[in-house]
């Protein structure tokens, strides 16, 4: 029964796209992430997609549309929707989705669901 | 589709322990919340209850010790588990509870679930 310091966990790792998960809620994986560069066009069919960033800046592409996030701004991506995420400069994100979803949307290319 | 900004939302009411829905994922409301001095001790017997502090301090108060979270630090009370937050000054969280769940862990004295 301890806080989670989100910064605390981020300092812990380096590499992009490689979510470590840091807590549960209600069957989901709390996970933070350092993004940069453009990740994989990819869908999650059963699920909604939770991004909240804690530093830095991405975009995430849609096909209906852009969304463009900055710290303390968060984005459900509505499952079944194609997205993209995209970070010029490394940001660092909080993901919220049910515990064994694969990142890519596919367990084949996704990466290893990492405990810190 | 557009980025929800939780201190431009956080800056549209006053009031504390008066969440504001401000997006939904998964079945669950994602809410926003001022709080200042101490809430009610209460259960959630079917869902876990989600804070991350995104300004000041606060402290979850539980049978088993107390929890305390700064800015950037996230805390899930596990479903079951009684539990009373407070904070001395004013502080910002983001809460996640599945769509309906009331703030008290009863419906007669939970504050209504008001929508941004």
């Amino acid at each position: 029964m301890q806080a989670i310091n989100l910064a605390d966990k981020l300092a812990t790792f380096e590499g992009h796209w490689q979510p470590r998960v840091v807590g549960q809620f209600n069957g989901h994986d709390l996970m933070v992430v350092k993004v940069k560069g453009e990740f994989v066009w990819h869908t999650h069919e059963n699920t909604d997609d939770f991004f909240l960033v804690l530093k830095g800046r991405i975009t995430i592409r849609m096909r209906e549309g852009d969304v463009a996030l900055g710290p303390g701004e968060l984005f459900v991506v509505p499952k079944g929707t194609e997205h993209c995420p995209v970070a010029e400069e490394e940001a660092h994100l909080l993901l919220i989705e049910p515990v064994g979803t694969p990142n890519t949307g596919n367990a084949a290319t996704a990466a290893p669901r990492r405990v810190l």
